[in-house]
């Protein structure tokens, strides 16, 4: 937009690619594809007519070739290729659509390659900055459940192997080994057909009740404090932020006139000891 | 109520009618109206004896006549009438009470006319002031959940299409296509009879928990993560409102007598200046 | 405890009972009897050998008397008599311990003589005065949710009817009439076996699919809503009231510095006048 | 690390020991035994081939003694051994790991003895600093919730005393007495086939719905009261301690500055005093 340069040959072609890459429509014409993309994946799961069928290879292919294109644009207008391959959302980018490329023979490789062409709907998050740092955000928020997710691990691991130890030759499918039993209580942490469960335990065991209760009561608290827990840190550092930076401006203002009396104070007190003395 | 001069003609018509819209007895009388109607509407899905099946056609077309009444003295009452056509619940009362007005012949546009009388109800919503602020302020939090609706709906897309590509030879009426998958794992995600699809699946896929236990940990996490967000937004907002304004008065007071002081300083710094050059 | 003075004949009485009432020991007996009562009403519902079928009926009776006593020793202990009987937890204590009292005959007044003895139980939350402040603070709550309990109640007769509407036909029992059909819809809230409720309607509109989806997110949302207001409602109440008493306290203390100074700098400033104009 | 003086026989087995005890080798291997004993636990639930039968209580056995050196040389490094004896994750640790030890036979005690070793992993708590952490901070929270929990717990005796009172002749084995109706009524609050069990009651009692939803309601009420609750209290409380330390050491700062200047004029109100009178 401003006047430029009159550039040399291939500089001019460099500039003319990062037009094309920083433009608006280039950027829509993505996300449009993006959803022609998903739309595609979509279709395929309905019983399609003929003509449909044999279209729709061709548009993957066509898609698939758009962004490969689409990348090796970003990759040659990016300045500091480094910092593009040590990128998360384009090596994703990268892997998604590379692994479109292979050519699948055998009919599991097709499945997988089918796979791959699903995630490719992800591209869609790497391309809305919006829902790229809505993922970043989540992201962040995981390491904060760490501990509590190690301890409900361990919960689980532990009512798992009690209930399999007790209850497996109740309901071999359910508590057969501790894997089973870890999801029969997961099944029961999410309230469904947990009585069911229980009841037929109860048959043999009838305290078994304590069990499944104290379960659902130390899921349900430990729950309850990680939201409160994850609801606090956020908050406090949020408002940590927001309001220091607000007090510290106001209060920096107010500091900053007490310090110039300051200033003139010890003048007049100089002044008055030098007359003093004098 | 207070003495107000002697209007001519027209004039004193219009008044007239300002009076009766603005008095309290109108108003009730319209929210009597209301629920009159709504308690028709349910009263028709009991089996009625004769008598209350005759009249009951008849209050209905008092009620739409009443409320057709309403909306216009409504109309003529307001003085900015493009403001009045611009306001959605009036819009909102109108295409209501219209529709009601239409004549219906068959069977299909009755039942459309029964559901359009059924959204009568929700005039109480428009007339009630307290119900109108509350949806008002529910309508202003869905953009904040706009974005996290949308990643939402790509992880219920991408599980959709990878549970149909996966699990349609298994049962078809459960992932047959993407949008009959997606279905399926919204009943997932509510819990409802999930371990029967999950137990369907792994017979044939032992593997598949992997599916459903991810899917309703990042339904899980990024629900309470959505949570978080518009609980600290709506939050933060509140809170720098109110003590903001809280703080920024006490502080305000401070900075005077500091202002004040500063002068008086400054006056006395210039006087012993003065007096010492002197 | 103090030395009092010596009391004449019905005086010395009332300070008997005073002493009673107000002493610890009673205390823990009152909360040691509503317990008897509270089990022995739980002993009931199990088969008894004959010798507890008949102490339970005697245990019954003297329990009766023990609040009888209980309550008008409050009565003649208190000194505002209007007062005690505006207090709600005492009419609450009064109604049903005098229910207990009405002699009953045939077997339906059996069966209210027996609920009313049940509600004993919660005799213990008006003695227990940290139970008694936890109830108060739930009442409080009650009329913030007021007008969102009303939205969801027009939301639920709104669907009712919408499903009462489309939905009689395919079953009777679930969408009969109106009030039925809020029943199923409040289960479907729950997410009780609703996809059962979805899938039999489905058949029929396939569309319908839609009316659950709606109704499940409008109630979510609202509900989330709703939590998040009264949170929000809750802490900006307590938090205002916590920081701006400890804010104003230490602003306060540096406002008394300044006008301290204020006042020195004042005196200075006018000496200095005066010796100047001196 | 630093150079120490040379110490005596005992003084340097004690050394050693201590050196050995704080080692970080010696703390990850004390983890790594840990979770051996886990997965030894978790692979018993297994069908195993011979060789594995043979060697797992080899292993266990091992990792009994193990436990037991690391407790003997914890006890024997430690300075105050009373305080160690004191210290509740030390109890809990002793506990367990003698209860490894005693010797079994019958087939009860086997079955207990397999449940110690289950405990056994919780011992990853008492290692893991961080995990301890979070647990003291999970179980500061349990006095918060007593109140709400008795008042819940008073919620369901009254509900079950009069569902038993009412519904046990429907279903003995739902509403059999109150313990099992106590019971039936937790199912009802995780909303787990709760329809079932109303639909069978509303046969006979048409209006018992009030009964479930009014519990439904009551208890969703009190449950949203707590976890306002606990938020509230737990934010606050962070909230002051954070702020009030942040907010406390900036006003230090300018009430420092303040008094400064107010020494300055003091004096300098003093000198001008002195000048005048003199």
């Amino acid at each position: 937009m401003s006047s430029a340069p009159v550039p040399s040959g291939t500089e001019s072609a460099a500039l003319f690619l990062k037009r094309i890459e920083s433009s608006r429509v280039f950027q829509w014409c993505v996300i449009f594809i993006i959803i022609l993309s998903a739309v595609s994946i979509g279709a395929k799961t309905y019983d399609l007519p003929q003509l449909a069928q044999q279209i729709l290879p061709l548009l993957d292919n066509s898609i698939t070739y758009f962004f490969l294109a689409e990348i090796v644009l970003r990759f040659l207008v990016c300045e500091d290729k480094k910092r593009f391959l040590r990128d998360g959302w384009n090596r994703f980018d990268t892997i998604v659509v590379s692994g479109s490329l292979v050519p699948v023979e055998n009919a599991e490789a097709v499945l997988i390659g089918r796979l791959l062409r699903v995630f490719r709907v992800l591209r869609l998050v790497s391309v809305v900055p919006e829902l790229r740092s809505l993922i970043n955000a989540l992201l962040k928020a995981i390491p904060r459940m760490g501990y509590i997710a190690l301890l409900m691990f361990i919960i689980f691991y532990i009512y798992g192997a009690i209930g399999s130890l007790f209850f497996s030759p109740i309901d071999e499918g359910l508590w057969g080994d501790v894997s089973v039993a870890m999801l029969t209580l997961f099944r029961v942490a999410t309230f469904e057909d947990w009585t069911d469960v229980m009841y037929a335990t109860m048959e043999v065991h009838p305290l078994s009740w304590v069990f499944y209760l104290s379960f659902i009561f130390l899921m349900a608290f430990v729950f309850l404090n990680m939201m409160v827990g994850v609801i606090l840190e956020v908050m406090t550092e949020e408002h940590n932020r927001e309001t220091a930076k607000q007090a510290h401006q106001e209060r920096e203002e107010l500091a900053e006139q007490i310090t110039h009396m300051q200033k003139q104070i010890d003048e007049m007190h100089a002044m008055m000891q030098s007359t003093r003395s004098g």
